[in-house]
């Protein structure tokens, strides 16, 4: 049974789950060893979801939304707090999804079908919502591990949605300096940073009718990128059809763009949200995004000390790199 | 010029330092090429403090700090503030020291005498007191990356301390968090914590007469570890010499342990210290300590987008593996 525990000097928690250690890991291509290829189905728990296949895919689904087989949090029980010493604990409680995002064992952002992507986006916004209404869980992280370093243990395409019963520091955080700038300025804080960067351009790196892509001002690695949504919205799960299939457009073109510069990376997509109206994480200031974080170098003693990240690569430099990578993929 | 920039969104402090780029990246163990060996010390700016060597050695230095020749932080100059559109940046004034522990090669915790080891430590703390008597100096951090993938860019033992013009938001909230739990239980955090694993003992690495290697509670890492002096003393800048020597012999037999289970596996050795009583990272319910964390494993974007770490690896069962290779050594 996973638990939390909290750190005494930071506060900060932290999950402890051992079956994560029995997980697989292969990044090879040999389909009859992986869980996620068709025709092994019986090697991962029953679906929460599926997405009918079509005769193009060649299969009788498209995509598949299961537990993960080694999760790290439980979904039955309630949350319970607990006391050891000076510690706190609370039980494992939440929900771990894996989104096998398509049945062809290669695939991936960069090679999807842009219609086959809305698809995928469409999906993580309704398992965001569906999760968000269970009044045990107060903030759901859907998250894309590409590649081996981005912390992926499979090499078949897939994401990961997991809730917690609780709203991370480090969410609660952006969502109270969403909160303040919004109460001191009458503003939202990524509208203003928005409008800034279309005005200065300097950090865009792909921009479409409904999404803008930049490397952040402040960027703590090398080539991070932040999707945002161009009309405010507060949450992942108001993505409607038509904005999914901008979206799918500007990750292809980033992905595709990634691959040019590097190979194939690996990465990771992160996506930062705040609740439905009613919930904890709500925040009516708040405003989406989907960080992409290329994992082309490490990090040492100096951030783990001070959360403070040492960059060598300019974000304005960055931008006209990658500007360069994405728009020749658009040719 | 390097630069601080703030992340509008998390508040958080990066810092962008272009020279870094430039620097040489060299696992290797020729001796000719390496710029921290005995007979290149051109190749290094002018030390800022150098202990003698000694017959043993074979060399007139046993430690050099230099500073570092492609810093992440410049010593010229008052940090000033300045703004761009919504963002706020600051000069990146700082100091970067390398520490070079050793003029041989492949030396290192696991095998330097405990007496030398000691005099490094003894220098860690002469440099951190040093640094944060400079006005514009606000917080230091003292830190070894060891191996490929911690973060080192060069196998010569080095370690590296680095002064900031603020207190990073990562440490003032553990300096707040200390004081608020002084405030309210009358006790030291820290005294507490070591108090309860000495009397439950499952989570123990290492001890002698004024040290104890713990694995936290809520251990991030897989085979984290916690060193604590056990007395209560408030900054790193006040470790005295017989206090250096008995933490000399519990890095090394922790060393010396992780080497016999993981060969010689890349760590990062973090301090987390408080200012000296006047300056503005003084606490006086602070409890310094030294991470010692191995890079066995990476983290993924779950990690990322919430700060909360998945831990596989039970604490009390890897301080059970720990204290094995750790005594094992002691034999």
């Amino acid at each position: 049974m996973p638990e939390f525990r909290q750190n005494l000097v930071t506060g900060e928690w932290v999950i402890l789950a051992q079956e994560r250690a029995k997980r697989p890991h292969d990044h090879g291509a040999e389909r009859s060893r992986c869980p996620f290829c068709p025709g092994n189905e019986e090697r991962t728990p029953d679906p929460v979801l599926v997405v009918d296949g079509d005769a193009v895919l060649g299969c009788d689904w498209a995509i598949r939304v299961v537990p993960n087989k080694f999760p790290a949090l439980t979904p039955e029980g309630t949350p319970t707090e607990g006391h050891v010493g000076p510690y706190s604990t609370m039980t494992g409680v939440g929900a771990h999804d894996v989104v096998v995002e398509s049945p062809v064992h290669d695939d991936g952002l960069a090679t999807y079908a842009v219609e086959h992507l809305a698809r995928v986006l469409g999906v993580w916004a309704e398992r965001h919502n569906q999760l968000f209404r269970d009044p045990r869980f107060k903030y759901v992280q859907i998250l894309k591990n590409h590649g081996q370093g981005s912390g992926a243990s499979l090499g078949h395409p897939h994401s990961q949605i997991i809730a917690v019963p609780f709203v991370p520091a480090q969410v609660d955080r952006e969502l109270i300096r969403a909160e303040e700038y919004h109460r001191s300025r009458g503003t939202c804080m990524l509208c203003d940073l928005i409008e800034h960067e279309m005005a200065d351009g300097n950090r865009i790196v792909y921009s479409n009718d409904a999404f803008i892509a930049v490397t952040p001002f402040a960027s703590k690695m090398p080539f991070e990128m932040w999707i945002l949504p161009m009309a405010h919205s507060r949450s992942f799960g108001q993505l409607d059809q038509g904005s999914a299939l901008l979206l799918a457009d500007a990750l292809r073109a980033i992905a595709n763009g990634l691959r040019r510069g590097w190979g194939d990376p690996p990465f990771n997509l992160v996506v930062h949200t705040s609740a439905p109206a009613d919930g904890p994480a709500a925040c009516a200031s708040y405003h989406w995004r989907i960080d992409i974080v290329p994992r082309l170098v490490s990090y040492g003693g100096f951030e783990m000390g001070t959360g403070v990240f040492i960059n060598a690569a300019i974000p304005e430099d960055a931008a006209r790199y990658l500007r360069a990578l994405v728009s020749a993929d658009a040719c």
